[in-house]
This record gives structure tokens, C-alpha cells and sequence, in this order.
């Protein structure tokens, strides 16, 4: 089968020692550390073969993450800038959706022609986070995509027990644009985690800023919206990006530069919208530098601002907005427990019409192309059509 | 002023004793025991004085609840039907809104020429359950429209921590729609409060059901879909009221009369329209008997039933349907503790049509009329536009 | 190996049609419909074998429950008492703790040698409902001592997924006291789950009623005094268990049948003891008919009443109780998802001295005995030292 | 009546500009931004009038709390180094408890004779925070011993709303450790606030640690015992402070210095006494800075950090940490909501022996000499007994 893989050379960094662990199993805890002169190529490998309890799924459709473009740019020594869990060489791409083709002998929840979509976490389902109701914090963790081959392929294999099945998407949207939002519901979910599950509790009517309009910020606006929210603000730098935001559902999308230059804070902007009182969730998903500090600026009594987007930098905050405002920072990560299944009927009752995010989908053979495209932070989301 | 007044007599009921302080403040706990003979007049009377916390507001919309034709019927002892508490004489009226005409020496939060709309519950913001944050569970209540004036009338009085400037609302809808919108806070505040406050967490995409098809129940369908609900579908006898059930958001409205012809029953209909699962969130706004036994046969795992409905009649229920599903009933009242700012800003964002639940706008004269035909539950709300 | 078994025939009732799973499977989803002169005895039966994911234990301490004796007693036509899902034979007992012997290949969270308790409910970890958080709920459940064999034994086998070490209630309570203390996890953690994660939430300082001092009923006791509970007030008719239910922490155990000799109810007790306001938290563990709907007249603002207790009876209310005081009645069943956890950790820290409601010890000999005597409901807990 | 009263010259710090609102009502939001020289007096002032909603209240015991202390400290210009909201003169003293000597005409929640406790908070009660259910974020806030007399004196007057009967703690206490007590609600109420309801969901067994030995840690330290904390991990650098910490439920009391001497940190700690997963909620209460870095190297999968310590510093973190751990920092502020309920409850069933923490009690005639001596952060509560 053709398949997008990437290939590395394990050379650990000046002065990082790899554990025992990562020297055995060849699974960076941080591939920036040691993946050097990474290479992506269209290869023809073998087709998967699937385990007892695993599936084999013709991918239909499966998004380009930043992720994924953080392991194709590399720093000035080589080293790829991704810095999460990965061992090479790898087959990337994790946000999937296709059809079922064929099911191990343990297998009874789908069935060969079963459309579904496939969380990236790999969840062992038997440690103390997975039992106590925390897959996102398994601590066994694999990653479609990065730690086993992923689905920017023709074909993939994955747990059963990944796989949630889509009727009703392509029974609203029909087969073509059925795929393609189903390939998003990975990453919606990870938006949906983070504002319905990881926060204290969100009402409908509450006013929402977002910061960062790559795809993680528009799913979260476009879910903002199907929830009720009151007013959603966005603040993202891209004019692309701005327009997707107002089409999920923002009320105004702001230019933070611009901002910047007539001297407005995001917070000034926030408090203007909300008659001084301050935003009731923010969802960061920029990952940039300040945002942190500079939207606690704007906090209603009792506001969460939920952490979704990552960067290399620390946060300075004061904490006297959070205690004044009785407000919380919440770290958010995962899309594992339940989410999968909350986002599918959210798509499929006509609620969220996540496709809108899409702004190009692109054959294998121009995949390493979107790659290096997608450098800019300028686009939507680009999603492969193997 | 011009008011739609209520008289009746005290005669309690043979074998009932009125407590002592029933007896000194005429207040009575359940109306249909004492009062007899209740007349409803539009009246010419003086206009109210306010205290230094009230304010006097203008009467622009008033909506006829289902408790104001509960006064208004007689059973055969000719006793009032509503079972509330209630003094008379009293001007009816209590989902109101209006623009404020003067206002206290001790008010600063509203201002005369603001746009209001007030909530019915006199909290006393002094008990116990008040400093508790339980308004609704208030100990020393009173209720605008059964224990001091209303606002079927030009003009009415209450204490400026009852309102809630609408001019949002307004500027959305006009003058006309916005002050029928804000009207209508009042009720869709009930729903609100037993979909959001009272249960465990609501999360979008969860599918919901609501039972009855009155103002509470239609204000509950378009909270629901406002809210992100994945599959709604709602139950209802009349056909006009299923048809704003479906305007309102519902996926499909059903005549439980029709449904029982064929055998079925809400159960079944739940869980065939969400492949045997069971909903997550029940609405019952029916009040009628053997309902809410009947929809714990489709309660998905953790699901919460909203009691919102109120009737005479006991609910005999399987307590193993809660214990397998880990389900519960949740009985809500009130409307206050925030929710009229929550419910405020949904219809001000747009994410809320509630005016589309009225069916009629009436004068003052032309109420009493009105009440008479709301006894045939079959409108949606009908409000006074004084 | 020496283990406690019980077989009989399956009869299904005149009119109990098994299901096709069923008759293919054995396993009846109610006993009580098929399984006919139940048999109780000490056999010889081959060491389990186990899988590449279980873990072989001896085991040390497994008390004996309710549903064991529902098993035992057999109604006027030889049926079994117990309603639940069952196949026989089966050897018996759940509420287990043992040293591991042996583990499977692909086991690595456990080790021979470990001191573990285990969770009874054999929960797929791949069904919807598992994988949305919510394994007491699983679709594909299995019971240990009621789908497979169980530990009355002195050697039993089942998923290391479901094991949980106790080194730390060893370290505390010594060997004897530690495993007797690990076996009462599985009973504590129903309570918890029900007490703390079922409801809405619970704070410390609420005031707690519990009905029924079984174990289940103790455990609730125990707990609601490691959590901080104001009042405790407990309602059981036996006077052993109302000495073990003080034992544990309540501050006054009630006959509810001299209770009721007086004139008064068990509402009229909490309410006298609250100053008027109720309790906070009711725990219904005694499955007895009449409770649910007398215990509703004493529910402060928001009070949460947990459903434990299971019986055949249906529960009549007034739904005007719970709307009234905003109060819900929550089902509770099971207890996985992190409990076990929770619970491991109280009775290390010394918080929970569970190992008081235990009343007597016996050797898998007596233990066909103990079912007899326990049929009283007078005792506590009865642990089998194999 | 004799009191303590502070005075102070208006003296705006160079650069500081008071808003007109400060300059009419001589609040300064800042103390510290325009008070200089203050003086503390015992002085002979005239006994308050009470208003309609007052009560007058003959002080039995009243804590010095550390802004008390910070009133008292000056710093190299003469500024006092409270950052508050303050208007002097005043009479300091907030954290209350007395007997009830006159009430006001509309008062009728207590009566003369009552012994109560009373909040610090003058929440208004109208505002669109207070009945939105937040009175913590007030919009009008006043402060007891801050913006209008307080309770070092021997009578003080405040709203009956904000007073809390405690005669179940003179019952189970005797009158003078019952008094004593009764003033430690307030301090006490601050830490539950945080705990309990800021927080996401504390449950029975969770690990806690708690940074800061001082009164509000303390009380966190025995609300944590109380609420079935599993391990609780204290941290302190006066020994006198660590005693009391382990006096009041902490496990191991640790002293950071020493710690740091041995080249470890609080986190370090943390991960050691929980087979590495870190604690489940940290209660910060130092206001040092370099804590809430330090303690998020510990953070278990939904941990929850309150903030509740105050200082001038900025923290700077690290938000991977909260991202991959599903963590939250708190913010708190408040004891108002019911907290004093609660804590009265709990102080009263005997499950919190606050009084433990006071390790002296002064007359007026020594408060001012204790206000010195708390200036070296070593000593428990202090207790003026007027």
C-alpha cells in the first residue's frame, strides 16, 4: 500500500542522555532530542496486519495536524522541531476516518463496511489513570501516528476499541463530506475536552474568547457556539483564519497585531464586549507567548480559561487575578473518554458543521507538499484523500 | 391604573386549619384550601408607592402563565384551583417586563428609561437557604403576581434586585419583540435553571426529551437546542403545541395519545430513535400522572430527569431503573440565582428565538377572555400588552 | 483446591421465556427465573488456569454478601432468591483479597508475591459505556462469583486490570487485619461511588441520614464520617447492627420500628435533629419498601438521596418533595472507575477502620453455615478465611 | 467602649493618582498606595448605633488575622504595607464571635442573647454577582475592620445577614473555648471555600498537600483531615508552625529550607509519598513566591491547585505541566455562600478542633503588642478577648 512515512536517524542531542527505556524501545519522550535529518517520502510498504482485538480501516480521509508539520521542519542542527512521543521511521497522520475492511477474531463492536473514526490516544485501558476514568493520562500510552504507523496510507490498523462508528455523519452529509468530518472529530475533541469536560462548568449563555484560530481554536469556536455560548470572541493574526473563525460561529474574529498597534489588550477588547465584566471561558489554543498572562486581563467572578494550545515557553501570570476572580487555569490534553462519541452526534444531528474548517484536501502524492505549505499558520485545515 | 385584579373569599375548607400565621397575614401555603369564589375584574387603582430598594416600571408585556388559569378555575365547591400560595386580593401577572418609570432613593443598579424584565420570586437575601446561594428555597418568600402585586396592570412595583436591564435584548429584536422576548425570561429561567443548574452536567450533544408542550416545555426544547442537544424529541397531546415544539427545535414531536394507540410508548420511541441507549437529559413539563414512570424505561447510563411539571398525583416508580442506569430524578424550582442574566444573553446573542412561543398578544381587556381559553392547554403563551 | 460451589437446574418459570443469549450462554439475567434447587457445596475443583492478561491468587479474606445468601434461599416452588445475572455452577464469592501466585505473559502491573483486592464486575473496558467513563454500566459485564468462578476458594483467577495492590493497608493493619480490611474494599466502594460520585456533590459539614446498617449500609457510615459528615443518623431495626453502626461513626442508630410504636418516621427524626432543615445526604441501603417515599420528607435545599438498596418493591413519591427542595434521587450501582483507589487510600491513611463491621471469621468449612445464619439479617459482615 | 483603632494620614505615594471614587470616600482600594504613619490606639470611643437590619454584638473573641498585621507594618516611607481596600480611622478586627445584645426593627433571624459569628464580607446582596450566586465578588463590596468598624473592641455592629448562629459549638465547647472557636469561622471558611467549592470535585482519599503554615494553612490542614484526606503533606518553615500543622492532621510537616538544603524540593516530596503520582490537591497558603512553580512538578492526573496565599509577586509557570497532568490552578477569595454554615457544622459534630491553632489569647490592652510580635510569621492565632 502507499503510505507517507517518515525516516530519522536516532542521534541523540549534546548532553541528552537517552533512559534505558527510550535506548530499548526507540520511543522518543521527545523527539526533538533525538531525531535528527528527518525525511518524509511516499513509499509503497506492506499492507498491516491486524491483531485479535485490532481493525483494518480503508482510510478515507485523514487531516494534516501541526504536529505532524513539526516533525517535517527541522532546527538549524537538523533536529525535527516536534517535541512529544515518536519513534521513527513512522507512517504519520491521525486524524482518520474510513471504512472498516476487516476485524480481528476478537473483535464484535464493527464490522467490515462500518464507517467510522479513530482516536490517535492508544489507551491501555488497565493502568491506574485508564481505570479510574483518565485515558488521557494513560500511562502507557501510544500515538497513532507517532509511536505505530498512522493513516496517512491507504490502509491502518488500530484497536477496535479506537473506533467509533459514523453512520449518521455520512447519513447527513453524504459519503464525501461524511469522511472528511469525521476525520475532524479528533481534534474537536480535543476543543470538547477541554471546555465541557476539564472546566468547572460551562452554561449555555456564558461569554467565550478564543485564542488562536488554527484548528483546535475553530473546532472550539464552532463548539462554543452549538453549546449556547453568549458572545464568542476570537483573536488570531491570520486574515484566513479570521474568516473560518466568524464562519464556525464567532461574533468578531480580532487581528491581535492589530490590536496591538492602537494599543488595545485582548483584554480591553473583552471587557469592551461584556460592559466590563469579562469573559466567562477563554480557551487558549495560540500556544503563543503572553496570551496567558494578557487574557486574565478579562476574567468574569468565576471564569475558566482552559490551556489547550503548547509551546516551548513559561507563563507569567499574577496571581491575584486568578484569587480576585475566583477564576481557574485549566490544563486540557487528550480526546480520549467519551468525547468521540458526544462530537459524532453533535455532527451528525446537524449541530456543528466542522467541515467548514477545511480549506483543501490534497491526494497522497501532494501530502509533503501541504507539509511544507502549512509552515505559514496561514491555512485551515488541509486533510489528505489517500 | 388599570390592573386585572383577583378577589375571592377566605372560607378555608371544612377540615382545614389555617396555621395562625396563614390566618394574620392572609397569605395562604395552598390557595385552592381557602379562597373561594375567585372573580378576576380589571379595576382602576391607585398607582403603587415604592419603597426606597423598589422601582415602578411601565408594563410592557405580561404573560399569562399557567398558574394565573389555575386561579381562575373553580373546582365544585367553587374554590380556586391553584394550590400555591397566594393572598388576595392581588393583581396577577409575574413574567413581566417593562421600562422603569422611577426608581428608589437607595437604587443605583437601574435607572429610569431602562428596560427590564423582573424575576417573580421575592427572595429575602437574608435566610439561610438565601446566603446559601438557594434563592429559589428562599425561607421568607414572596411572589409578585400571588403575594403582593402583579403586573397585569399599567404599572407595578418590586425591589430593584429583582431586574434585570434588557436592553440587549431590545437592540436584537426592537422594542416590540424585545420587550415579548423579555417577557418570556421568566419561564424560560424555570427551564433553565432545572436543565443547567439543577443536574449533574449537561455536556453538548447529549441527547434530550422533553414531556409537555406548555411555555416551560417549549422554553426547555429551545434551551436544549440552544445548548447543543444532539437528538431532541418531545411529547406532547396538542397539535398546535407540537408544532412550536418543532419550531422550537425539536427533532420530531409526538402525540403520546397516538403513540399508545400503536402500543408504544415514550420509552420506546427514545430508545428507537437513539439505538437503544436511552436519553441522557428528560424534561418532564407535563405534570400529568404516570409520565415519568414511563420515561425511566429509556434513561441512557448517568442520565438526569428534569421535574419541572407539578401536579396532584404521586409518581410510583421502579427504583432498579435508576440503581442499573445510575440515573436520577431532579426536582428543580424557581428561577432565580442568576439565570435570568444567563438566559438574557442567549436571546441577546440570537441563540434563542423565545418569542416564537407566543401565540397571541392580548389587551387588558380582552385577559379575562384569555384565561378562559388557556384552560384548554392548547395555545402556546399568550401575553397582555397592557 | 478447595472451593465453595453451587450448583442447579435450569427450569426456567412457567412463562419466563429465556432469551436466546440465554439458553446459549447459561447465564440468566435473573436467577430468580430459571435456576431451580440451588445447591451449595465444599468441593475439590482443578487449580483456575489463567490467561495471558489475569493473575492467579490465593486467596485470604472474602466476605460473604447479601447476594450469596440470595443465592442460598430458594423460594416455596425451589427457586433461588437472587434476581441478578448468574450462571452455575459458579463457585462464590466477590468481595475478595489474596497474594498473587501467578500472572499471566502480558501482565506487568502485578507481581507474585503482591498482597491485591479485586473489583467484581468483570467490565469490558471497550464497549461504549466504558469507554466514556462509565464501567458500571458496561455492556459486556461478567461477574465475578456470579459469571465465573469466584473466591471462595482458596485460589481464584481473574484480570490483572481489575486487581489493586494493598501493601499500604498491610503496612497499617498487619497481615490478618490487612487482608480482612482489603476484602471489604469491594463493599466500601459501592458506598463511595454512590455517596461521592454519583451525586451532585458533597461537601463536608452535610448533615447524613443512612437507612439500613447492612455492610453497604456501615460502609456508607464509615465513609460519611471519614468525609466530614455533620449529623449522621442511622435506621436499622437490628440492635447489633445499630451498635456496629454507632461503632462506625453514627451519632445515633434509630429502631425504625420503635420509631414507629412512637408515632414518629424516620423524617421526623432528621428533621428534629436538624433544626428543622433536613439532611444534606440520605444513603438508602436498606431496600425495604416504603423508605424512599418517608425519608423524602426530610430533604433540606438540594439534597441528594442515593439509591443502594435493591428490593422487588416499587417506590411511591411525591414528586412535589423533590421539586420543592430542588432534592434528587440518584441510582447508584457498582464499583469500578477508580473507587477501589479511593478507598485502598482511606483505610491506608487511617481514616476508614472498615475492618470493624466485621463480626466473624470462619473457615471455608462454616461457610455454608454462615449463609444460613446470615439469612437473619442481623449479623455484619461474615469473612471466609480459606 | 474601649477599641482598637487605627489612623493613618491620606497621603497619596507620588505617582499615584486616587480615582475620584477613593477621593470622596477616602476607600482606598490600596492601602498601601495612600495611607501613611499608621497608628494603632486603644481608645474610648462611643458604642455603634445599629440601623433597621443591624445587630449589635458584645465581642467574646476576635482573631488577629495577618492583614491586621500588615496594617501595623510600615515600610521605608511610612506606607502601611496592607494592599487592601481600607478606609481609616477604623477599628480593626474581623474575624468575630460574641453574644448579641440589640437588634434592629427589621432583624429577625437572631435575638439578643444568641451567640454568633459573623462574615468579614459586606456583600450587598444585590448586585449581579451576589445574586448570581458569587457575594465573594460583590460589586459593592464593604469589609468589617477594613471600609467600617470592627470587632477589637468590646461591641461591634454589622448587618444580621451576615451573622451566624454557633450554639451547638458553645454546647459541645463550654462558653470560652466555644467563643474562641466561633471567631476562627471566618479564617476557617476562606480555606473551605477554596477547597471545597472553587475547586472541581474533592473527593474522600485524595492526596493534599498544603504550602504554609499560617492560620489560613492550618485550617486547610484540618479541613483536609476532617474531609478524608488520604496523606496530607504540610509545609512550613516555623518549627512552631509544623507542630501545629502535624496537630492538625498533617502527616509530616515539612521545612522547605531543609529541604532545599538537602537539594530538595516540595515536588520531590510530594512524588516520594505517592509512589510518584504526585498529590490531588495543593492548597497553597503561603503567598511565597516560587511555590506554585515549585509544586506543579507534583501534580497528579485532575489535580487541582488553590490559590489562596496573597503577595506581590508574579508566578511564572510552566503550562505543559498543566496541559499533560489535566491540572487546574484556583484562584479563591471569600468565605461568604454558606462556607460558615458548614464550618459551624463541622466545628459543632466535633470533626475540626479549630481552637487547636490558637496559641495565645491577649486583652485589648495587649493586642497591640501582639500585632508586633505576629510580624515574625512564627507564631499559631493570636485571639484578642476583649
Amino acid at each position: 500500500m502507499r503510505a507517507l512515512q517518515v525516516q530519522g536517524e536516532w542521534v541523540p542531542r549534546e548532553g541528552y542522555l537517552p533512559t534505558p527505556r527510550e535506548e530499548q524501545t526507540r520511543v522518543a519522550r521527545n523527539g526533538s532530542m533525538v531525531w535528527r535529518n528527518p525525511e518524509f517520502a511516499l513509499r509503497d510498504l506492506p499492507e498491516p496486519e491486524i491483531a485479535r482485538d485490532e481493525v483494518l480501516i480503508r482510510v478515507r480521509a485523514c487531516g494534516i495536524c501541526g504536529s505532524d508539520v513539526h516533525m517535517y521542519e527541522r532546527d538549524d542542527e537538523g533536529y525535527m522541531l516536534y517535541p512529544g512521543m515518536i519513534r521513527l521511521p513512522v507512517v504519520t497522520g491521525h486524524e482518520l476516518a474510513g471504512e472498516v475492511v476487516e476485524v480481528g477474531a476478537d473483535v464484535s463492536d464493527v464490522r467490515p463496511g462500518d464507517p467510522v473514526c479513530a482516536e490517535e490516544i492508544a489507551w491501555c485501558g488497565s493502568c491506574v489513570a485508564c481505570r479510574s476514568g483518565r485515558p488521557n493520562s494513560c500511562e502507557r500510552l501510544g500515538e497513532l501516528g507517532f509511536t505505530f504507523d498512522g493513516a496517512h496510507a491507504e490502509l491502518v490498523a488500530t484497536k477496535a476499541k479506537y473506533c467509533w462508528p459514523v453512520h449518521r455523519v455520512l447519513e447527513r452529509l453524504g459519503e464525501e463530506e461524511g469522511f472528511l468530518a469525521a476525520a475532524l472529530v479528533e481534534p474537536t475533541s480535543v476543543s470538547y475536552i477541554g471546555m465541557f469536560v476539564q472546566t468547572r462548568r460551562f452554561v449555555p449563555g456564558m461569554h467565550v474568547g478564543v485564542t488562536g484560530g488554527g484548528p483546535i481554536g475553530l473546532a472550539a469556536i464552532g463548539l462554543a457556539r452549538a453549546a449556547g455560548a453568549g458572545t464568542i470572541l476570537a483573536f488570531e493574526p491570520s486574515e484566513t483564519r479570521r474568516g473560518l473563525a466568524e464562519a464556525m460561529g464567532a461574533d468578531t474574529a480580532y487581528d491581535p497585531r492589530a490590536l496591538s498597534e492602537e494599543g488595545r489588550t485582548l483584554a480591553d477588547v473583552a471587557r469592551d464586549r461584556t460592559g466590563g465584566r469579562g469573559l466567562d471561558l477563554w480557551v487558549e489554543a495560540s500556544g503563543a507567548p503572553g496570551v496567558v498572562a494578557e487574557l486574565t486581563g478579562a476574567l468574569s467572578p468565576g471564569a475558566d480559561v482552559v490551556l489547550l494550545g503548547r509551546g516551548p515557553h513559561r507563563a507569567t501570570i499574577d496571581p491575584e487575578r486568578l484569587i480576585v476572580s475566583g477564576a481557574a487555569l485549566v490544563g486540557s490534553i487528550g480526546h480520549s473518554g467519551g468525547a468521540f462519541g458526544r462530537v459524532i452526534d453533535l455532527i451528525a444531528a446537524g449541530r456543528l458543521d466542522i467541515g467548514r474548517i477545511v480549506t483543501e484536501t490534497v491526494g497522497l502524492d501532494d501530502a509533503i507538499g501541504s507539509l511544507s505549505r502549512l509552515g505559514g499558520r496561514e491555512a485551515g485545515k488541509i486533510v489528505v484523500i489517500p
